[in-house]
C-alpha cells in the first residue's frame, strides 16, 4: 500500500547505465525528485549527481521544469503506449482487460520512481506543462473506462460502477509502485497476474 | 485515481470549527503540509495562518515536527479504531470484511488532507516518530489481512492472494481521497458501498 510499510526509497536499478549526458542528467534529476521532492531540488545539485560541473549542466537541458515535465510526460506516454498496445492485443474483454490491468501493474513495479514523482508533484508543473499532462492522464482513465463500459454492453462484465471500478483497478496498480520490491517475497509476474485477476474480479468477468 | 484527474487541492471543510489555539495551529498545519508540503513550511507561516503572532504560537506546540508528528498518529489512531469497531460488530466474514472496507473508504472520503500528508510525509518524520507511525499502518493491515486468512479457513473467501488482497483493498480505497468531492456526482455513502463491494468481489466472497 502507499507509503503503508516503510518511507519511500527510490530503487533506480531500472533506469539502466545512461549513455548521454542528458539522460545521465534524467535520471539524476527523477532521483532527486523522488527523494527530496522537487521544490528542495536544485539545478547545482542534479548536475553535481550527474557528473556534470557548473553551468554545463544548462548546455544540455533548460530548466528544473522542463525536466520534471519531461519525466512526467514520458511516464504517461509509457503508460499510454502500454494500454494500448494491450487493447489492440484481443477482441475479446476479459483478455483486454486483464492485459491493461496487467501492463497498469507491470509499469508500477518497474517504476516506482517515475510513479511516485508523477503523483506528488504534478502540482508543481507549470502551464501548459501541467495541462499536458492531466490530459494524459484522463486519455489514460478514459482507455480503461470505455474498456469496462463495452464489456458491460456485451453483457460480460457487471461491476458494481463503471466509474470506480475503474479508478480502483487504477489505483490498487499504481499502489504496486510504492512496496513492490525485485527481490521481495513475490516476483514481478506473480504480482502481475493476481492484479490482472483481481481487475476481473472488480468488473464481475 | 490519486493525483490523475487534478492537482491536489486540499478540501479541509471537514476540520470543522475549531474552538482552541492549539486545534487551530494543528489545522492550519495539516493545509500548509498538504499544499505545500513540510519541508517548505515554517512555524512562523502555521502561526501566521492560525492568526497567532510571532514566537507565541510555541506556547501551544513545541515543534513543526511535533505538529507533523501527532497530526500523523491521529490519522492511524482514527483508522485502527474505525476498524475495531468494524471487527467488533459481527462475527460473520462479509460483514466484517464489508465494513472494515467501508470504513477505510469512509474515513479517506472525509479526511482527504489527512491522508495526503500521511502518504507523503512519512519520509519527514524523526524517530522514534516513524516508526510509531509504521508501527500503527502495520497492524492497520495485519488487521485486515487477518481478516481475510479467517474468511479463507472458514471457506467464506477465496483471494488470489490474501496478501496482494489486502494491498489492493487497502490502495484503492486510499485512492478516494484523491479524488472524491463532497459535492460531486457520487455521495459519499454511495462510494463508500461500492468500494466495499469491490472488496468482496476481491477476497471472492
Amino acid at each position: 500500500m502507499i507509503g503503508l510499510m516503510r518511507p519511500y526509497s527510490p530503487d533506480l536499478a531500472s533506469a539502466g547505465r545512461p549513455n548521454d549526458r542528458a539522460e545521465l542528467i534524467r535520471v539524476a534529476a527523477l532521483e532527486l525528485f523522488a527523494a527530496r521532492g522537487y521544490s528542495l531540488t536544485t539545478m547545482d545539485e542534479i548536475g553535481e549527481r550527474a557528473g556534470i560541473r557548473g553551468p554545463s549542466v544548462y548546455k544540455h537541458v533548460r530548466s528544473k521544469q522542463d525536466l520534471l515535465a519531461g519525466i512526467m510526460r514520458h511516464t504517461m506516454d509509457a503508460l499510454l503506449e502500454g494500454q494500448r498496445v494491450a487493447l489492440a492485443s484481443s477482441s475479446d474483454a476479459e483478455t483486454r482487460l486483464r492485459r491493461v490491468a496487467e501492463a497498469h501493474v507491470r509499469y508500477h513495479a518497474r517504476h516506482a520512481a517515475e510513479a511516485f514523482v508523477g503523483n506528488r508533484e504534478i502540482g508543481s508543473l507549470d502551464q501548459p506543462h501541467r495541462d499536458d499532462v492531466l490530459d494524459r492522464r484522463a486519455a489514460y482513465e478514459r482507455g480503461l473506462r470505455q474498456l469496462i463500459v463495452e464489456g458491460v454492453e456485451s453483457g460480460r462484465f457487471r461491476p458494481p460502477s463503471v466509474r470506480l471500478a475503474s479508478y480502483a483497478i487504477l489505483d490498487m496498480g499504481m499502489g504496486v509502485a510504492m512496496w513492490f520490491r525485485p527481490d521481495g517475497e513475490l516476483s514481478e509476474d506473480e504480482v502481475v497476474y493476481q492484479y490482472g485477476e483481481m481487475a476481473l474480479r472488480i468488473v464481475g468477468a
